[in-house]
């Protein structure tokens, strides 16, 4: 019988909110990839950045305003910065995961950049939040440098920026060649680094890309049977938070269009994540995509819990 | 007849000093590469962070002071973040020119962890300086958190680490798939992310690794036939800056030997890219080491020009 190929893509709290939280979260999360690599599937991570970016570009900024000799460091650049060092730490702690079970296992990271279209309507609308908290003051300079923020939630202020649909992995050939070679592949960290094809040449743009819309393609392109999107729930839910709240085991494409429909799930929350799901699952049949919590990947795939969509 | 396998470990100009160098630097230094690789030869690509990998400490430094709820970023998690990027610029430089001459090519760039002995002696004796020049005060403050510094030529202070020796190259395996696989690959950027292993799990270590060094061990595990350092020099010379000065084309090991007792090579200088070069040299009948100017490196290997060291 032919492996099952996996794309998982991880939450945010796989990865921890700072370096110390990432080692420890990282060695939970390797657990429950080495399990899962012991059932016969080929494996592909794909992961977040929103902390880890934010971080670094928090930090380069303000190394532009301390020192005049470095120039502006652009977010495309603190993505890929972002990818290398989470893609290795991700990577020791599944590497020490196997080695612990006296297992021999190959697990490597490949840097990617994505493809978007510079006219993705997403970029006349900036809308993803990144970085830190601002006060109001930080948010008008800048607002003033052209660079647009909002207050979000009443937690503060925070630049915002596009956030555009991916349209190829550029590095997709390298991801197959490591995954025949029998490699669990990390990749596509933060959604990947955005770029634009300009005339071949590959320049990095002022945006980034959801993970979950990223994974789904990568899982479309490397021909996965599954898209599994973990998040901090075990399934979706309709009427969720109400008293008729029902959670979801089993939708077809149609059930969870009629859902999004209904306005059944929160913007910026599960809805990507079920449109994602979607995508992958109406691209082929037999695809099928799983929303669930990190440690009941397994059972999912099982088919004993979590959200699966299918066509 | 088998391909030659190159390892090409470019020098701090092939790169430029900043993020907008960078990228003129790459599109130039990607012509040299493409040059070579239409020789029939399997290319490797290593490079050097030092002003990369300042700068992100740099910031990363400072981002500590200045917000408290940020964690301090050890210096190997710095070097993962300069690989990434480093790495995807001259991926998408190479790519780039293979575009515009109508090739087909692949390329890829490998996170490397190089793995050194918590032993080696340079633990006890940080000589390696990296990252911006600070004044005396701010010396004075890293002094007090134990952190060495030296004053640095006149120019100013800066902070030493330690500069062990590469013991293993840990992503071997995953460099040997994709030259297999027919890619141009880089890796080993900043001589690798050091790391030691601790009972199966690697650990980033404070140090830097000399890139030469690690360039000189991949080769030798990738059982190439040319090393190729390259450096802002088209020749190695004895008698350097003296009337009598002279050009080497051709050296032994044991003719080098000699030079380098004689201390003719300076330190930190040409004598470490001497001394890597007859780590590979000697390590096996018809291995060559070559070191001249990134323009001149084909015509190098045409044996037309440069040193070349050889049992």
């Amino acid at each position: 019988m032919k492996r099952k190929k996996v794309v998982i893509a991880l939450g945010g709290n796989a990865l921890g909110k700072d370096v110390e939280e990432q080692k420890e979260a990282v060695a939970k999360t390797a657990k429950v990839i080495v399990d899962l690599s012991q059932q016969d599937l080929d494996i592909i991570i794909t992961h977040g950045n929103g902390p880890q970016v934010g971080m670094i570009q928090d930090a380069m900024d303000n190394l532009v305003v301390m020192h005049e000799n470095y120039k502006q460091i652009p977010l495309p650049t603190c993505v890929a910065m972002s990818q290398g060092y989470i893609g290795i730490d991700l990577q020791n702690a599944i590497k020490y995961e196997l080695h612990r079970r006296g297992i021999e296992g190959k697990v490597s990271t490949i840097l990617s950049q994505v493809e978007v279209d510079e006219n993705d309507p997403a970029f006349q609308n900036p809308s993803k939040p990144i970085g830190r908290f601002m006060t109001k003051e930080e948010a008008e300079v800048n607002e003033k440098n052209g660079v647009k923020c909002i207050e979000d939630a009443g937690r503060g202020y925070r630049i915002v920026v596009a956030s555009p649909m991916p349209k190829r992995i550029r590095e997709l050939e390298t991801i197959k060649t490591l995954v025949g070679a029998g490699h669990i592949v990390i990749t596509c960290g933060g959604g990947g680094i955005p770029v634009a094809d300009r005339n071949g040449k590959l320049e990095g743009v002022n945006a980034v890309i959801d993970k979950d819309n990223a994974s789904s393609l990568l899982a479309q392109q490397l021909d996965a049977d599954y898209l599994i999107i973990l998040t901090a729930v075990e399934k979706v839910a309709i009427n969720f938070g109400k008293e008729n709240q029902e959670w979801l085991s089993d939708l077809t494409v149609e059930q969870a269009r009629q859902y999004i429909a209904e306005e059944q799930f929160a913007k910026g929350s599960m809805l990507p994540k079920v449109e994602a799901s979607i995508r992958f699952a109406e691209s082929k049949e037999g695809r099928h995509s799983l929303i669930t919590l990190l440690d009941k990947a397994a059972d999912g795939i099982a088919g004993k819990t979590g959200t699966v969509i299918h066509l």
